[in-house]
């Protein structure tokens, strides 16, 4: 494959004769005409064969080859505006490796049962590869933000010793004759990182054996999760509306042609600038109140409660300062309002739901261990956590960004299933 | 702490006022005067107080403030070529947050098992900094490289139906009923991403459940895998030695002062230039012969092994085409010689062993369907997998690096369990 050019370079090799090797992704004739639409991964080029120009096999090879058969086609680059990409390539050879005889998926519409059967062949389609791609850049955009701004990668463990959100929607693996925790969140370990390293980040795998079959749960799922020494709730509002502006306005920049391709209506997403609305929980639950919805002040908002909450803005809205009881242990009490955690989550616009949950740690040995003890969580797995309030503790907040869900909202997809090449669902681990 | 600034940004603001946010680090007195090595995280700065030139209080807290103590400490930046870091700070004001008793890690030296029981904290010694942020480095220059190179990130599954390489070192887990297995190796989803986007990668943990105490396993370690439709062994090995040599030479263009704090030796790793050397596993077996190891002709070769034939290089070198045996189902044959796998490991030098194994796949059918059954693998869970033999199959190879081992050879530690921030081992779980 010496001879190889990827159809991401025809550009330079205008007017040369070029070997592409790829896949027959449709074609279409006009008696003495074949157009072949030839993809090899990076793109997607038109390839034309006239019947007088080639030879007589060849021709019948553009006649015969099949979807998706694996073909080496070889000619000339030329740049023609009308042309999907601005190239075309001139047929001399065709060159089949392998005839494929019945490839499931068609051009007609399949449900989407069958289509998640056959993720590993689904993922040749072209909007698949369009949100691929922006997933891509959305998690390369992600790694830079932290990476140009002084942060250290920690990758933070896969495997724990213990539950740090409760043990209900956990999955436990026999560990050389004792028990494992699949990471539900590396925010603890970060937090022994921020006080290692002042800024730090991971960006994992997270697992969570929720038996939930709604649009927005996957079964593993990542996560970034910046943590910050010396920062308290107002400095990680600031660092999270900056990190999801620079994300969103780099998919904009970079990916617009991909957007285009799955018809995402940008002008939402041209909208997310700084400053982002910031309301308290009790301001959100008077949004509720106000519209008349069902909900018992005091509780946890459910998917709907936040659609109805972020409809009100075109920005994502951060809410911040929910009643304790619905936020983890490690959340500092509000000075001001000990009934309020000093916590926030991001809102993202359009329904899309929560991106971001974060907030500020409780720094206190002592109001630690008393947290600890209330919620029945046990202490000796936490010593290690509570050294980091024993040796030179500090106020100090971070958060976590789900990638699968923003990607659904950045490319604006109802479900979740189609943001990551493989997604384990609660009935879903094949292929 | 809206006028703090971060140590590692003090040269631009030589000759102000600044605070720093930190820890002490350590502290040395001579009479009048008091030294304060604080650390943010971001870098270590040498502080100075004059015991006339501030007030009394705040000089008797140099006295008091204890190691790991968490400090605000404000002053004027002076350049100082006699300082370490070329700045020094003067100090007007020291407040100290939580005065720290009884810091379990103290100058003293410490038992390996006391040290990683106290991970949480070890990290922020000066050694652990310089080689987290070496892996962090090495890790961006994988991204890079593949990112640079169009390759497209697809994001592997960690949960799967089946084994890849046998059920022995695998972990399980509960899924709603039914098994699931944690993944090995994230390269059989990486050919179906290859067929679709021609070149890919994932990068992610993967687990291995072996019964192994040697100083070059880990449990859960980090690979980076890529995958090329349309390569054959020798492209693959082109791919591996282009790869690897730029992440060499991207940590020591970056990192070179880390490198020095854990006193590398660096001449060994500027010699890590293509092209490096090949050789195949006969010949391989040939120098273990020459040297009279006890080795059996056609096993695979172990640690020792390993290093004994690295010993004669001083790059990386890659052994190609091991007895099909011993090298996993997927391997294609060799045409010339159908007893051989056209697989390849590349061996790092200083006795650092296997970093990369890949090789190019078996793209026929028949043969795989084959490979299966000899192999007793449930077919139906591979049956996605024959799809990509069946719909445009076309040759394909790639390769997996392990992380923590290259962290290990380019940092030149003994162990890979200093080579990532929680490490887990057969008896390691905690913290």
């Amino acid at each position: 494959m010496k001879d190889r050019v990827y159809i991401s370079d025809v550009a330079s090799h205008d007017g040369k004769e070029v070997s592409i090797y790829g896949w027959l992704y449709n074609k279409r004739s006009s008696g003495k005409l074949w157009f072949l639409l030839i993809r090899d991964g990076t793109g997607i080029i038109q390839s034309v064969a006239f019947k007088g120009d080639v030879r007589e096999d060849v021709f019948q090879r553009c006649e015969d080859v099949t979807q998706e058969s694996s073909v080496k086609v070889t000619g000339t680059i030329r740049a023609d505006k009308r042309a999907p990409g601005g190239y075309e390539l001139q047929i001399s050879d065709v060159q089949i490796l392998q005839l494929t005889e019945d490839y499931p998926i068609t051009p007609k519409e399949h449900g989407t049962t069958f289509l998640m059967d056959h993720r590993h062949i689904w993922l040749r389609s072209s909007r698949q590869h369009a949100v691929l791609r922006i997933r891509h850049e959305i998690i390369r955009a992600c790694r830079d933000f932290f990476d140009n701004r002084g942060f250290v990668l920690i990758d933070a463990p896969i495997f724990t010793p213990a539950a740090c959100e409760g043990t209900t929607t956990l999955f436990e693996t026999e560990y050389f004759g004792t028990q494992a925790y699949l990471t539900q969140s590396g925010q603890l370990y970060m937090e022994a990182g921020a006080m290692a390293f002042g800024k730090v980040y991971c960006f994992g795998p997270t697992f969570r054996a929720e038996k939930s079959k709604t649009r927005r749960h996957l079964t593993e799922f990542w996560m970034i999760e910046p943590e910050v020494a010396y920062l308290d709730l107002d400095g990680d509002m600031d660092l999270a509306e900056d990190f999801v502006e620079y994300v969103v306005q780099r998919i904009l920049e970079t990916r617009r042609e991909e957007l285009k391709a799955i018809e995402r209506d940008t002008a939402a997403l041209e909208k997310v600038k700084r400053p982002f609305p910031r309301i308290t929980y009790d301001e959100a639950a008077e949004i509720l109140k106000k519209k008349e919805v069902d909900f018992e002040y005091g509780s946890d908002f459910g998917g709907a409660d936040e659609t109805i909450i972020s409809e009100g803005f075109d920005k994502p809205v951060m809410v911040h300062r929910y009643p304790t009881e619905v936020k983890a242990f490690y959340m500092k009490n509000d000075p001001d309002d000990p009934r309020k955690a000093l916590c926030v989550d991001m809102l993202a616009p359009e329904g899309y739901g929560e991106i971001i949950g974060g907030g500020q740690r409780e720094d206190d040995l002592k109001i630690l261990e008393r947290k600890i003890k209330d919620h029945d969580l046990p202490k000796e797995a936490f010593e290690w956590y509570l050294d980091l309030r024993r040796y030179g503790t500090v106020p100090h907040a971070g958060f976590g960004l789900g990638i699968e869900r923003t990607v659904a909202w950045i490319c604006g997809l109802k479900h979740v299933r189609e943001t990551i090449p493989f997604p384990r669902l609660m009935h879903r681990i094949y292929p």
